[in-house]
């Protein structure tokens, strides 16, 4: 098979997060203490896996760099934008999550990174109250002042490549409308008539993003790229985006342990799932309208895994309930509480419950990372619009449901079609199929 | 591809178990409830599971039956060997497995499984009682009293074909011992001088069965099978051999759940599992040389999972543990509590705990149905000695550890084995390669 | 100490319930069948307790009935109000709480049980859609229909004596509302000029039972017995009352969990519990409205016991927060999940998470016959109004909020409680304090 | 009631820990911290509990020190033994409880308590491998060594009172032989033979804190104190002497929990508890002769509080299973997790599961406190030999089994004695009785 034109990843490549919280924070100072050696990229895929390429005698397993062109750790540069005016190294420390010892030793670094001020709108979170905020009279000029930001930072930071990623809290929910969404015209228009109610602001980074040939990245649950015109611009771009929602606690478990069951025809009654958490994340949640955003990604999840049409014995009829409460006595610690009510032979019932203490942004961190470096590479090898590839990576993974396409939400079908996008960008032959 | 040749599944096949209790009755029990309609075989790969054939346009989901040859569930004669003298109505009574109401509509059938006299010996299992016991001088009295069984059955229920199951209990821990275990001429020259330390008596059922053409199943972790005698014999016998111990609870968990962590490349610290379970298995292994073979069993499954060879910086030095208490107020009712410890970004620790209220027998019983069909159909198909792609339904998989073949306890790699069998034996391509 | 002056238990104890459920059933077939001696009745205070009287050499341990006069289980004769038609048998079977042997010994005289037309308010309950319903134009046609209904049954089963129970699901939050329910005159104008958003259904049984001579005890978290113009009712009629909801899963777990970490000085940060259970009431307390009067009453609970005021070092600013999910997987079976968020020496967190798979109805039915006998006590020993002594078995106990006393929720107080009413009506000393 | 005779606390208390790991340094760092007001002493009874005195008008709730004289945490001065030569800042470093922030501000006052060489045997704890240990030739020896030591620490340090607290591991089971137990002349006579078998180091410990007047607790399960000749030589040296064994994390909750089920009368089936936990403490435990000696002293918690006598319907025959696993991920984390079938209502089963993550220093560190102050006090108030009144604090209550005494495991119970001694000694009333 031909090797695939990749451009190389040379320069530096800026990466500029929406939100300079918790998750922020946690993947910059990872990246700039493993760039140190002080610390290890756990949960990295770009960092850790190996994946095997060839077949037979000519099998052999190699990282993700030995088979096409990554960027480098070194060669990354951080910014942000944020409600809050706190820098990195404020914003590391308030949000808790790592050990000052574990923050100290990069704090220099952090220090510089300064968010510039938020394209925001408090309809669409209630609950933050922030003030380092852009003044903008309609949408389109949130979007002409986040580009405006984007060039600044590239040029002042010499950066060949950007990629932007959405690292803030979840938006409320909005529906998608044929109308305005349908197309990027439409959009345009909407933007330049300032209809607020059907552009969220995370739709202006989107934009901006796209416009400035930077791939985009929605790590919160919000639709903003998941939409006919944002598909349109991507392509007229020829950007690639990726989306929607970090796939870290409870769904990552979800989309592990389903397989298990379905993989040995066991039946399902019901899957109860709950969660506590208590950082700026579950604040907004907290709130139903944005919780319903969260609701519609989290609950498709078991749906696609185990099919009752496949086998109406095993699947039909099963209760799935997901619940997410405010806590904040965790912090940023997670809980999930899962409940599953599964039954065998003859029918008889038995009971699986998961309990998940987790570090949300801990496991959202590696995440970014990989997100971002694949973001890059797939733009670098000419493949634009959605990455399915990267659905491993997200919760709820984006797919063209105009065209009936299905998500894919079984984790190792997920991995299977991230090494195969791998094994194809590297020249290598993908296995055809996935189950 | 050209088909296999796999002979027709004409005629019965009668299925002799080695042990009429929980796990025998209920599968029984459950096989002849679902022949009348009254049940429904959740958990049986052979009678649910659908895998594909074929390639883009041709590729299509088919039944195993539609594949291969399978014997019927009609077709099934049950026969078995017992220390205790009740028939398999009066056990699945004993054993509170199934409610009454789940028996009762095939209690003439089931009385009339009346158990032969089992070869038996105290020394391997102190804490069983019963005295349907054979008298028997030496092991090789043992072997001619069982062969004599097994042609018995045949001939008096016209099976075309025997298969034969180990489920009994866990016997005391007997190691491989190259000069008694090392070759066939060995170990019967042990059998005929009656060598009770090294020849346990499940050997005795392995070898008759195997002498009179029937596979040997073992569904407990005794090392049985798992010697190279044995190999030898169903080389020489040309009859396939599978084990070791029904992959049921807690290990299926183990075995489906560690992979979520390796495929994510988060790194484990440590793994405590601890069982409760109140069935004369558990009562078995209360008995600490009955739990060695079992802990031998259990432990493996993970270390040939996350390995500390492909990712040190992940899988150095965990601690896993592993314990089963006898605990009466459950009966069979198990239940399993994991406690895994896993690092994330940058070192960062989190918890997963599950805790699984499982039925060991109900979730056996399909594992017997599908090692009874699919031994037949590797019989069938010529297929003979170890049976790698059985390693889906148990614990601690047999692989020729002479030759350095590693076990494969990944769920999902054998599920992929399986899967290539099957489509093998079927004439169709498998997929080359499973990771 | 003088002997009180409490009546003897002579003649036939009428128990009306006003709902045919779950818990109705379970409570009225566990008693038929104790009553044959094919049943226990496990976790009945007044058939198992014994509690010390006298002191010193006078010291002795009694039943309850060995103390005071109790009526005894064969006098017991049932009836029942519901808006299903189905009978006490057909409800039994169909709540599949109770196995189908542990009802059909005494099928006969369940199936005599049938439900009398129940006063029904759809806006009450709105997920309830039964039909054998009283037909009324006003509130006060309800109270006078139920008087009917009592003083029949009471006449044709020969009864002298009436508790009415009310085993029914949770109604709409009726806020108390001091013009309508402040005073009795007020309450009865408007349930002439039937009001209907200030008089529950629930209301109009309390106030006929009550006019007829019976003590009323309310089982779930509706206010109706809990309000001034009720008191006023209960002295008028020198009749007992007695409520709110029956104390069995969670929150008996927490009025008892709370006083380990209260009595060991250690702090608290956040209680969290959730919940699902699949039942009637599950279904009921879906719906906002309804489960907004069970959360007033649930929260309740841990406050009065763990108290900022006392210990402001330990208990000031924790975060409780309770859920409860319809979750139909379960039915009866209930489910509860705490998790409680403590702190220790200098500090240091700790987590303690309570799972409890319990049974809804199998925990209420010994409450229902402890508070039916002990209401039916009372009347005869002349104590009329709240009975506090009571709040054992109450997750919400009553308590006059008009004087500012407080409610009693800490298990091991509400216990002694309970046994110095037992020993003051018995004619014993009571120890006078009770921490 | 008169005001009993209480010496004052007037001087320095010497406090002398046997053992300087996490408890001890913990204790140490704690106390030390609070009087710098940097940290609360959370969960010690003597700093934060009020308790009743007086009754009716008279009532009022008094902190302890204000009912009798305590000591000031201002008047201790520590010190140590222990077989590894660390200083007590070194060793709370190592042992990773607290975080450095919290030990640094007491750096220099850690720093200074160096321990002397230890009295110690490996054959008592196979584990434990430091040498800062005393070269004695016999028992006897080891008394004279450490009464040495105590005399030279309290002139050293200008005390006016010492307590001894056994905070080391501990030790292989020695069972009670009357033979050489029974008396203290045969005690020391067996010391003076070097009877090695029968004299465990602790009982030396013990024998010379007595014999100089210091007050003796057990913190371990060792039987030290828990026979005849040691408490002939508490009555004769008049001293006080408590244990044994720390009621820290599952057998408090058990302690607590059982008193649940009890009081309502429910009936209980089996109760299984197992624990992981990976300090210095687990590992001896891992050692099945250590291990024995802790099983012994946690099964007997149940066995007193739900009594099969006394509710032979409820309580009778049901299965208790304690399991201690050495699990080194977790250092000083211990993690709990107990299953209870109880039963209710008709025999009908339920499930409680209780995962308790707790800190088994951060919870030993307050009762270490309250148990040298109210020793302290007890001896000041002439109160010697077996001081029934701790067994609040303790895992296995000391009780004088020769005269058939029940031990109290009940903790509310347990608190009722507590506070009655408290009210005693401050010259109030006590509860006359407890249940």
């Amino acid at each position: 098979m031909e090797k695939m034109n990749v451009q190389p990843a040379t320069g530096k490549l800026g990466v500029l997060c929406v939100g300079l919280g918790a998750v922020a924070t946690t993947f910059m100072t990872g990246v700039l203490m493993v760039r140190k050696g002080l610390a290890k990229p756990v949960g990295s895929m770009t960092q850790y896996d190996k994946i095997r390429v060839g077949r037979g005698a000519e099998k052999k397993y190699l990282h993700y760099h030995e088979i096409v062109p990554m960027a480098e750790l070194k060669d990354i540069v951080f910014g942000a934008w944020d409600v809050y005016p706190a820098n990195a190294y404020e914003s590391a420390i308030n949000c808790e999550v790592l050990k000052e010892k574990d923050i100290n030793p990069v704090k220099d670094e952090l220090e510089k990174i300064v968010p510039m001020k938020a394209a925001f709108d408090r309809d669409y979170a209630k609950r933050l109250e922030g003030d380092n905020v852009k003044d903008c009279a309609t949408r389109w000029d949130m979007v002409e002042a986040l580009r405006k930001d984007i060039r600044d930072f590239k040029e002042a930071n010499g950066c060949s490549r950007i990629v932007v990623l959405w690292a803030a809290s979840t938006e409320i929910y909005v529906p998608v409308c044929e109308e305005v969404h349908g197309t990027l015209a439409a959009l345009e228009q909407a933007m330049k008539e300032d209809d607020r109610r059907h552009v969220a602001p995370s739709m202006c980074y989107a934009y901006a993003a796209l416009a400035e040939g930077a791939p985009f990245i929605m790590g919160a649950p919000n639709t903003t790229v998941d939409i006919p015109a944002m598909w349109e611009m991507a392509e007229k771009t020829r950007m690639p985006i990726a989306g929607k929602d970090f796939k870290t606690g409870q769904t990552l478990v979800k989309s592990g342990f389903a397989p298990i069951i379905g993989t040995r025809c066991l039946g399902l009654s019901g899957w109860f799932s709950t969660n506590i958490l208590g950082n700026r994340d579950g604040l907004v949640l907290d709130e139903p309208a944005n919780f319903h955003t969260k609701e519609v990604s989290k609950l498709s999840t078991l749906e696609s895994i185990l099919v009752p049409e496949n086998q109406p014995d095993l699947y039909t009829d099963y209760y799935h309930k997901v619940r997410i409460n405010y806590y904040p006595p965790r912090n940023d610690n997670k809980e999930g509480w899962d409940n599953i009510d599964i039954f065998g032979w003859m029918g008889y019932p038995m009971q699986i419950k998961i309990n998940f203490l987790c570090r949300d942004s801990i496991l959202a961190a590696p995440l970014c990372l990989d997100l971002v470096l694949l973001s890059d590479l797939a733009a670098r090898a000419g493949r634009y619009g959605i990455q399915r590839f990267l659905s491993f990576f997200l919760k709820s993974p984006m797919h063209d449901y105009t065209q009936d396409e299905v998500p894919v939400n079984h984790l190792f079908q997920q991995y299977v079609m991230l090494k195969n996008a791998i094994r194809e960008m590297g020249g290598y032959e993908a296995d055809e199929e996935i189950d």
